[in-house]
């Protein structure tokens, strides 16, 4: 399973595609769509539309991953942060994209095991999970990696929410690690293995 | 000149074309494009892309009028009209359609001759002007129309303007009434001329 996560915004938007075989996690690209206040809104938004349609297109992701946003400082921000967001989910449905929606909160809580986590304890668990060379950068591809891998690791738990209402489909609990789990020990592993 | 104006929302979004010739202003069509909340948010996006992606292709407009907002009672509706109306300038731009953005004041100001006026005093205006039987409705439809007319009524001060810095444009003030002065002058004689 390939997800595709997004962290939405019109001068920058981050994008990050993590793939899960056989129960690993692993990097597949990431970036940020970045476009030029030199240009109007509606150009700037179809920039970000056309760059993540040609993402989809190239990676076809089974699923999309982006932050729901509650709260804003401003109206304005909120504004252009919808505006943005708009664009991502149609590129979403017009490829046929499932979409998971975390808060920031739940997001930051499953990648560091803190709902207020910081943006360096964010990057670097990231960082950890899928075996970079280097925390990733800038924030916003951080920040996308971390909502697609746990987007990825909602996979498990909606399975077995599905099975209370599908029953065709109840099978046992899996009792083992989720990929997400799997990776953190095996890199809390490789840092013993290193040491200090 | 045809001007297509917009009232984004996600349940609820009005649309009216207006066309101007010879400095008459004419009524093409209004209406609202809706849809279900029983569907998930990327897929009402999407059929509001395509139905309005529709509609431009319809009747190749030359400029789309959309309301530029920076108020919101909570963060939670600036999100969500901002979505929509990222989905709608995105429409605009990948049909090379200019966009004249008002704010909810300069529109009323401009139809209503008060930027605090009503939704009835606006309906009525906007009646007036494009000679309608009925008031125009569902609000998000004639708040379409009102911003069209306000977007249309705009195209003679922006000439004005570019032939201040374009010295190969500069051209006498143009002295006779705007198409909507004229609408609204008509109006008001045919008015009289029916009595109360």
């Amino acid at each position: 399973m390939i997800v595709l996560g997004i962290d939405p915004g019109t001068a920058a938007m981050g994008y990050g595609l993590v793939e899960e075989t056989a129960g690993r996690l692993r990097l597949i690209e990431f970036g940020c769509i970045t476009t030029s206040p030199r240009r109007s809104l509606p150009e700037r938004l179809e920039t970000i539309h056309r760059q993540l349609s040609d993402i989809i297109e190239r990676h076809s992701p089974d699923v999309m991953g982006v932050e729901r946003l509650f709260f804003s400082r401003n109206a304005q921000t909120a504004f252009a942060v919808g505006q943005a967001r708009g664009v991502v989910l149609l590129a979403a449905a017009q490829h046929r994209l499932a979409v998971r929606e975390g808060t920031p909160n739940e997001v930051k809580l499953a990648i560091a095991g803190d709902g207020a986590a910081d943006k360096v304890a964010v990057q670097r668990m990231v960082q950890l999970v899928l075996s970079m060379a280097e925390p990733p950068t800038p924030d916003d591809a951080a920040d996308a990696l971390a909502v697609a891998i746990w987007a990825l690791n909602q996979a498990p738990a909606e399975a077995a929410t599905a099975s209370l209402y599908d029953r065709a489909a109840v099978a046992p609990m899996a009792s083992g690690p989720t990929p997400y789990e799997r990776a953190v020990r095996e890199a809390v592993a490789r840092e013993r293995r290193v040491g200090p």
